[in-house]
């Protein structure tokens, strides 16, 4: 029925304004639950496809006419041109990358004329130094509507992504012997960037539930990196209790929490849980990014730092002349303000947990219960378990002779190691319909890795 | 004859693809001088209005029927809304901004629309670290063409801004003990920036003909910051005896030379300079900037690094996971692959050519032989000793007060004084039919700041 009425609208047999029947009615007509109906419908509505205008009805929306002609919308209609569509092409299992070609690169284009159409000359200008601020206000709405974080638009500055935020804080907190506490898995700018801007990095005890916070070392003040809600690479979301512990301890020490909340808005199972921005306002700098919500080109984050710090940060910016391109942040302010942006968090949800189940049943069928697969609540990645420490930097080789890559979580480790158990797969950028076939070439390159292990092969 | 046609077009009277009498044809029957009516052509055409078809003639382009009720146009049409329109609005003299009512904003919506479409989902990724390669190697070209530059792709780094690329310098070159020496007056990013990341500042001697260099100190390694084809504040243009003498200096201690060649496009008079990065290519990191050539809100801007530095940069970006977001560099590189850049530069160097000759004029015109006006030969702004040290801090509340502002040039000198005889007026941004009624009000405050000095009385 989703095909039926995309390809309808695509091809121009539905036009807009044309109204549809009722969820009731056609679910009656074709006999199925009105629930899948109404699915159907919401799912059309937060493409675009559809329109609702409460009380009269369900619409066809304007701008999608005879696009499948145009090749307009062939990145968004299932079954058009990608990477890994083709079975001779790499699957690359890469984590931090989006669905790309979800992108919604029509509301976009139309927020960028629009912005710029609308924009006085002023906003040309060098724009201030902590971002536009209608942006930054209906930021921070949104992080209370939806992460419960209570701020003032002052708070929130808008950076040029995560890495961005990670030097303007390096910088802020720079001193001479200055530290980073940060989980011992970790993404490797994080600890780069800190090095970089002269600080040590001291890791700390990761497992498979995140950060563990019961024997946190007894340093002064300092900095504690880590992402709480979906720990990277490890996948865990860290209880409760840690977190408690975790703030706790941050609070009695002055030390400031980075959290950071990079896939948060894809949750998919177990119960929500409070930002440690929420927990501990005055200790903690949270991060966010829309280089997973939206996509990395536009390079746009943002970060909400405790009250007292938001002059502070405004001074070193300003002192600087850092600032993050306008256009961009005027027309995401335009996708916020239509709601576009929600409904577009949503549909990606959907769509990466109908993934998430894809990657984890794959994987299942091909390995059995010899693996254990982490992090699967959320986000757009998995860590991959295996009973014995197979992996090692020859593997990548053998992974790409058959035609897939994947990540080791030694890779991702403070003090590496020379052999890991352990498989980081990212599937945010792979079509569903390619992560069973990659599964099955990583279980070939499994086999062989183990088979030449077994022999004491050198791999 | 200029406003004629554009009008007829806005209005939609001449329509797209209507052909236009030649230039001769023209000429002989307005009874003007033939080279009058090409430069009108030229004008037209780098604006947008019209097309040329080499060999069939000039025709309307398309796109601009109607554009005067939309409001789309206004920003480009003489008379249209602008902040200094009126005579009640404050005539800021601000430097470091362009004319902002002249940013091509419909060459640039096209270009931003067209490189959405033709983009390969992979493009709404990270991207590479130093930029956009085809930017890159478009850049290299032009930098060849315009500005004698010989480099590959390879040493030429995309960044946010002349900011952001003193930054990832500072980084580049840090140590314990680093030294920036700059010249004496300088925009206050430039110290502020290096001081951020643990540099001392060392001001070198610098006059109306900008950076001296007979007398420069004898520090080991290091790094020298200088704006020689534009000093900025003061003006100068450096000499090519000055040039050979820094380059020399600078060669046999190895220090590296940041060359700022922030408005260089706009030369007005005297003979074209070689850069120093010509000169000394293994010593120089040249620095250019979108910010005064189309607008600071791309945040768009460029270094060239020398051959053997390049690999440092690359892997400095790229673990610092710094990038600079994708949809600007691409769509920046189809103005330069269809000549639009070129063109929009050579139209906006006669633009601040007339305003530059008419805020010389105006300002000769109110203070009369007292004032020095430098810095005439290029760029956006120009700097004004008076025959005596008129200003303070104080001064800026009376500018205010007549509906003026300028800046002093003490404010930009590293180590300030109480008092100064030199403002610093930015013109870029202010329409030309403004500038004399902004001298007035400067006359008229630096008569009050005077009257006030003279009776001793506190300002």
């Amino acid at each position: 029925m989703y095909d039926a009425i995309t390809m309808k609208i695509l091809k121009g047999e539905l036009v807009e304004g044309e109204k549809l029947p009722s969820t009731r009615e056609l679910a009656e007509k074709l006999g199925i639950a009105r629930n899948t109906v109404v699915e159907i419908y919401e799912q059309l509505i937060s493409e675009g496809y559809l329109e609702t205008d409460h009380g009269r009805g369900t619409f066809v929306a304007g701008g999608n006419e005879g696009a499948l002609e145009s090749g307009l919308l062939s990145v968004q209609y299932p079954g058009g041109k990608g990477r890994h569509a083709g079975t001779g092409n790499r699957i690359d299992f890469m984590t931090g990358v989006p669905d790309l070609e979800a992108f919604p690169r029509k509301a976009w284009m139309r927020a960028i004329k629009e912005s710029l159409h609308e924009a006085e000359d002023d906003l040309l200008g060098y724009g201030p130094a902590l971002g536009y601020l209608p942006l930054r206000g209906v930021l921070s709405q949104y992080l209370m509507k939806n992460k419960g974080i209570h701020c003032s638009p002052e708070q929130v500055i808008i950076v040029n992504g995560t890495s961005d935020a990670l030097s303007l804080i390096a910088l802020m907190f720079q001193k001479p012997s200055g530290e980073l506490m940060v989980e011992s898995a970790v993404v490797s700018f994080v600890p780069d960037i800190f090095r970089t801007f002269g600080y040590s990095i001291r890791p700390l005890e990761t497992d498979w539930q995140g950060l563990c916070t019961d024997n946190l070392p007894e340093a002064a003040d300092g900095l504690i990196f880590c992402s709480p809600s979906h720990q990277f690479p490890l996948g865990g979301t860290l209880s409760v209790e840690r977190r408690l512990q975790l703030v706790h301890y941050a609070r009695e020490r002055r030390h400031y929490i980075i959290e950071d909340d990079y896939d948060s808005e894809f949750r998919y199972a177990g119960a929500p849980v409070n930002s440690i921005y929420q927990l501990a306002p005055e200790n903690t700098i949270h991060l966010g990014t829309f280089s997973k919500t939206l996509a990395p080109f536009l390079r746009l984050g943002y970060m909400v730092v405790p009250k007292k710090m938001s002059d502070g940060f405004r001074e070193l910016q300003s002192n600087m002349y850092r600032r993050v391109g306008m256009h961009a942040q005027i027309a995401l302010h335009l996708l916020f303000e239509r709601n576009i942006y929600s409904r577009h968090v949503m549909m990606m949800r959907k769509r990466y947990k109908r993934k998430m189940r894809c990657i984890t049943s794959a994987l299942y069928n091909e390995f059995g219960d010899s693996i254990r697969i982490f992090g699967t609540n959320s986000g757009l990645h998995v860590a991959v378990a295996f009973p014995e420490p197979l992996f090692n930097a020859g593997s990548t080789g053998i992974f790409l002779k058959y035609g897939v890559s994947a990540e080791l979580l030694t890779d991702y480790m403070i003090e590496k190691q020379a052999a890991c158990d352990t498989l980081i797969l990212g599937f945010g950028n792979l079509r569903e319909d390619v992560i069973p076939e990659g599964a099955k070439r990583l279980k070939t390159a499994v086999c062989e890795i183990s088979a030449r292990q077994m022999c004491g092969d050198e791999l």
